[in-house]
């Protein structure tokens, strides 16, 4: 298919993923170039606020934006919805499922995946939350449990039915836990008539002896405690080392009937990067240059930016796998190509003098609940290190996110029904919409219990 | 499991399906009795407005609230997602998937199912419009036609993609066509670089000679006008004789190149009424007495309302299958139980005197894209049998649908939607969630013929 006329003859900058480092790239990218960005998702996707959409706080048009939305106004950005499966960097072009394209400039953030570590099984049992699919099958299995649960006749079935367990204790999985509790121990509690929602259970397991352990050892500790507010059940130092439909088992034998279980455990880059042919950092991620190229490999045109990049900031931690760090990356190197394309100086062999990437860490946040999170400020003057917890760290959560949410249509949607549930504890995306494809999912011995008749 | 203590020992009602009929049958019921109102979704669905979550006007929560959410402040109303299979009259007695419920009074408000005439097969190519799921599933094959047009290399192949059928005249069949128009034409315009989407076509296939045809005929030529306006092509007095991957084949021989069909054809009442025992009307509608029970068949404690229904007024005409009647219906034979309950009378072998309905019929309307429609008042006082078209007719269509919303949110909500997209002519829902489930509709052919270099 022929380049669009107005675009033929300009070098062509090739932008893999529309999260927030590609995303970022183009909307910030200025120079005289033909850019197409591909994503095998039509949309955009707001990661940070996934964990309310599987948790039908918000639906998922409200966090999501078409990528072709966003870019109708830029004529140099072509959108391709594909998905890339190699990049050949001596032939400089990228092989998706439905087309090839050749680059001038290649700009990689495609992120990570989850992994179960070697255990892939469990996927079926226990998804993670990656995409909007994953978000909407939690949100569906979850509200079936509890339908389910509401029509048993058989107790054991209708407390396995409502206990739920999260592996992982980073922000996904605290996240996840807090908000789960508020829904059904609160949110729950009068729409049914013959089970108590608040005899349900929530349990966060993790691997490590605290939760959040990225943070500062007194905010792991709020959130233990606010998290507990809740009702959570936090089992620390414990691994989750087997997964089956009606229970799970933790290292230290303990077994947990359920069966709702949450995978927040663990990301690994994109599998891409394994057909680069370099050596790959921990997870698969690409050990790039200062800044972010792979120069000093032969290769100053193509850029890695995002969680799929390893790289460590000044005083030796490595930058965190955050939303602000792929935002920061994206216009960096946006900002080096457009350089390079004025200069039009570019040696292919290295050794070209461009700035390294800093990352400007304005601190970390995760919320727990409704008028619950903890934050840390980063290096922002006046409020350097603060630390905040309770409503104070919320409210500062909530604007936060507000403001980054892409499309001004979904600030406006997403406050207003943030506004409808935080007053009212209903949750206006409780929908169901396709039972059919989980009602395959129970076993057939537990349907059978089932067909029992009620007492008139 | 046993009913909830303060409900024992209270007459049972047992009331099938939360669509209009059943809804309203419970929101309006105020007799000494314990209500079980089932239904196989767990959200009560807005249907006249499910055309725009197709069409990416709308997401799926706007137009749909939980059943538990409407009742979770009536005590004495118990919610059941489970779905009816057989109605055991002899017995007093429902079989549900999982379930059996005894009752003392049945309301019965199934309401209809697609059909496709015997040919059932097309289901998988020309998806109908009845659940939540079908707009979904819509919705995300008319994206991924048009992403999959932007990056084909085959100009055959791309026409087809652009090439939409819409199966019948009925309302359904003309919103749809309508609406996807504006949707192709124009929503999409600004979005794609390489193909022009003005150039894609919407045809309108009915059978008989004019489209709309329980309007009065000047509202069906209007009508047929304002689709033209909008660039949809009108075939009539043809029927679709065939439905292939790539085509449509029309009575009069006609082959159209397409690969989206949707089906807005023919409705049946729910299959449940054929284990009934009784004799049924034309598409398996329930012949019922006056007042909407069975009694002159020994059975005044069996209603059935709804679509389900078949019923004349009293000059003869047939109630017709909207929501208006299936509404009136509910509150109708609410009144009646009420009565009965509180009479204590009650004789089982028919004859018990009941008011019969009458339907109110206010008019009907139907919108044919943004500031188009069709209205007819009906039986109102100062307006009666006023015609409306255009802009007129189109706000009152807005005014009367946002008003028989269910729920407060939906309210605002769908009216910010559509203030957002009628102004700025872009639409908020137009998320894929599952782009691989579609991938696998694409034949092997056409996937190989994609794979083709770009030239660079």
């Amino acid at each position: 298919m022929d380049t669009p006329k107005h675009l033929q003859g300009l070098p062509h900058v090739v932008v893999l993923g529309a999260g927030f480092a590609g995303l970022n790239f183009c909307k910030s990218f200025d120079g005289r170039a033909r850019v197409t960005l591909v994503d095998r998702q039509n949309h955009h996707l707001f990661q940070p606020l996934l964990y309310q959409v599987a948790m039908a706080a918000l639906s998922a048009p409200e966090i999501a934006e078409p990528v072709r939305t966003i870019f109708r106004d830029r004529e140099n950005v072509v959108v391709l919805m594909d998905e890339a499966k190699k990049i050949d960097l001596q032939k400089r072009e990228v092989e998706l499922a439905q087309n090839t394209l050749k680059y001038d400039y290649l700009v990689c953030g495609l992120g990570g995946t989850k992994t179960y570590f070697g255990n892939e099984q469990w996927e079926a049992l226990a998804p993670g939350l990656k995409s909007l699919e994953d978000a909407m099958r939690i949100r569906r299995h979850l509200l079936q449990s509890f339908e389910r649960a509401e029509t048993t006749n058989d107790p054991e079935e209708r407390k396995r039915l409502m206990t739920i367990v999260v592996v992982g204790g980073g922000p996904t999985g605290v996240e996840l836990a807090g908000s789960m509790a508020e829904l059904c121990k609160r949110v729950f509690k009068k729409d049914f008539r013959r089970i108590d929602t608040r005899e349900s259970r929530v349990i966060l397991v993790h691997s490590n002896g605290r939760i959040l352990e990225e943070y500062p050892e007194d905010l792991s500790e709020s959130g233990k405690k606010q998290l507990a507010s809740l009702g959570v059940e936090i089992i620390l130092d414990n691994k989750v080392v087997d997964i089956q439909r009606h229970h799970v088992e933790l290292s230290d034998g303990t077994r947990i009937d359920t069966e709702n279980v949450l995978w927040g455990a663990g990301v690994k880059a994109n599998p891409i990067t394994a057909g680069l042919g370099i050596e790959l950092a921990r997870g698969g991620r690409v050990p790039v240059d200062p800044d972010l190229s792979l120069a000093s490999r032969g290769h100053p045109e193509v850029f890695f930016v995002g969680d799929i990049v390893s790289i460590r900031q000044e005083d030796g931690e490595p930058v965190p796998g955050v939303a602000p760090a792929a935002i920061q990356m994206g216009k960096h190197v946006a900002r080096l190509i457009e350089e390079r394309l004025e200069r039009q100086v570019m040696s292919s062999a290295g050794g070209d003098a461009t700035r390294p990437f800093r990352y400007w860490d304005k601190g970390m946040m995760a919320t727990i609940g409704r008028m619950r999170a903890v934050a840390w400020t980063g290096d922002i003057p006046l409020i350097r290190g603060l630390k905040m917890t309770g409503l104070l760290a919320w409210l500062g959560w909530l604007t936060i996110h507000i403001a980054y949410l892409v499309g001004f249509r979904n600030r406006v949607a997403v406050f207003l029904s943030w506004v409808y549930s935080y007053a009212s504890f209903r949750r206006g995306a409780r929908i169901i919409i396709s039972p059919e494809q989980d009602v395959s999912d129970h076993d057939a011995t537990s349907s059978a219990v089932d067909t029992v008749a009620l007492p008139a």
